[in-house]
């Protein structure tokens, strides 16, 4: 029999514990990807049974037992592990953050409440990114200084990780939020091993007063800030790597950015697979790059891990998610992250010319 | 020695010729590269000892004289082109269209007078683009029902090709533009041999109501508009297919996925050759592949043949720039573009209800 907790009820959480050892608990959001539960299913049954990448996770699975149920039983797992029921999905014609506010047992809602009453260590999702960030915007407090969270990528390069953001949460930015978003990359960036990060503004051309109106209001601004702003990076930099450690663009751009960039690799590397006689190293280099290049995004701005991926994740890529999801949390990188960040939005404040009132008389 | 045309000198041009054997003259555009005239000077002489590429094609050089004269002496080529004297190009950090407006001896605005005139069939530059689109919106008439011209790229896919516009022109877009960019790109892919073109709004998501301001806006007029709308299309049919005939987007997110595909490709392919003991097969990709990605943009929207192509081109890619201009003027491609985009502006207007005017005294 599986076991299942109440969401958010943090009693019926197993204890806290501080040690390194202590296994970290994600809740997996079975529903809301394009092929249905089955991939996150198997995602979690490879997990279970993967010594390596498995080790020192625990998944809580969110979605209603008569789903989760006979998928896992026909994967002949049953029993490992935690079921916490959950009524349906955010469907991706749905408005998102009308469907989280009103359905209490939505599976993301389920999911990130495990992460809020400290039931779950993070929450995983290939659902409906907007229903994401919503349940996290509604259900966690928030990191300092951001309005929004921001969908926060990895991308792998020859010379280095970039964190590209946001790749995908608010479409329509301004110049104040995509400085918020500077501001958040970088204390992300050093949380996660780079002492000081180069923040780039992706743009077209590179010389001042290049690209739209959002950007040329955006540069001015990311230059106060107390970050190493390097200006206007082109697009050739998410595959190239070396010149910046962050990229910081509006979400409808980073998304179209992201999928192009992921559709150019399988391409390229379909093409070069069939000049060879042997396919094979060109299709692991494929494999290599597609869970590498968009092993989950991280929802930056709440204080709790929650890591969302694209509708049509793979099994594998599910497990990448997992992965990152656990690494966040052993690390402590949102933690560092909040810590970096906090100092940067006090410095930004205190370098910001404070004026006095205005005589009212003048 | 080399000869020289005055520009603009009607007169003083080969007298035009309607014969299908008659060769294209290309007035290539010496100046504006990121690696300087050397460039430019290599692939004219390339193309002039190339039986086949430069078959058909009379290239006028347009620059400063004491620029392409030692160019062409060290290349035993000073015999081989006609020269058009210019005195400078309009740099990467200079206001185009004032650039342009004021300087009647820039290089962009010779070649492209040598078009107006008819003594040129066609430019090409790897210039300043925004000074390329301001020479040619001044310079040259506009194609009916577009308030400005289009970069227009050629994207091959696996599945075909793709006409991708706005690449660059204008990173500042309205739904109504892009509606005009939508029928101008249909008319261009019918005028290329596609009999019905499936014409894609760049977007994330392809549900209805998913991108940003933008795309919400002109997703709605596209669908009114007398072409087959299918709807949104994501990044990744960029470099897939198959999906749709041409793509529209802003300025600003064109470039930038233009950019990242290109760096995407070649990142990709450079994995790819360094997993095989003979990288050859995949360095022959990668050649194909840039040469052919972005084998130049045309000038959408002017009644004349203007090519650009990016700053960092190689000599091969601006040998790719001038077989594109030559293709468009041999096989009419324009005038057929002028005449689908008439058609298709004179349906959309009869299509819109005509208001009749509002009475004064309502």
């Amino acid at each position: 029999m599986t076991t299942t907790v109440p969401a958010g009820d943090r009693s019926a959480a197993p204890a806290a514990d501080a040690s390194p050892a202590r296994r970290v608990r994600v809740a997996l959001d079975l529903l809301g990807g394009d092929a249905g539960p089955a991939v996150v299913a198997d995602a979690a049954v490879a997990l279970a049974a993967d010594p390596v990448a498995g080790a020192g996770v625990e998944l809580l699975l969110v979605g209603p037992a008569d789903v989760a149920e006979p998928l896992l039983a026909e994967r002949g797992a049953a029993d490992l592990f935690t079921l916490v029921p959950a009524a349906s999905a955010v469907a991706m014609d749905e408005d998102p953050v009308a469907a989280v506010r009103h359905r209490r047992d939505c599976s993301i809602r389920i999911a990130t409440g495990l992460v809020r009453s400290g039931a779950a260590d993070a929450a995983v999702s290939i659902g409906h990114t907007g229903a994401s960030l919503a349940a996290a915007a509604f259900g966690l407090d928030r990191l300092p200084g951001l309005v929004r969270p921001a969908v926060a990528v990895l991308v792998p390069t020859p010379r280095g990780e970039l964190v590209l953001l946001d790749a995908g949460g608010t479409p329509d930015a301004t110049p104040d939020l995509l400085a918020q978003f500077a501001l958040a990359g970088a204390a992300y960036a050093r949380a996660r091993g780079v002492d000081a990060p180069r923040v780039g503004l992706l743009t077209i051309g590179t010389e001042a007063g290049k690209g739209d109106a959002l950007r040329r209001g955006a540069a001015e601004l990311l230059a106060t800030l107390p970050v190493d702003f390097v200006g206007g990076v082109e697009g050739g930099v998410l595959a190239r790597g070396g010149e910046v450690d962050v990229v910081v663009t509006d979400g409808f751009t980073g998304n179209v950015v992201l999928k192009a960039v992921e559709g150019a690799v399988d391409a390229s590397l379909e093409r070069a697979a069939a000049v060879y006689a042997d396919p094979g190293p060109a299709r692991d280099v494929q494999q290599q790059l597609r869970a590498g290049a968009h092993a989950g995004a991280l929802l930056l701005g709440v204080d709790g891990v929650c890591v969302v991926g694209h509708g049509a994740s793979t099994a594998d890529e599910v497990a990448a998610y997992v992965a990152l999801a656990r690494a966040t949390v052993a690390d402590d990188v949102l933690g560092r992250t909040a810590r970096h960040l906090a100092e940067l939005v006090e410095r930004r404040r205190s370098s910001v010319p404070v004026l006095g009132p205005a005589g009212s008389g003048a």
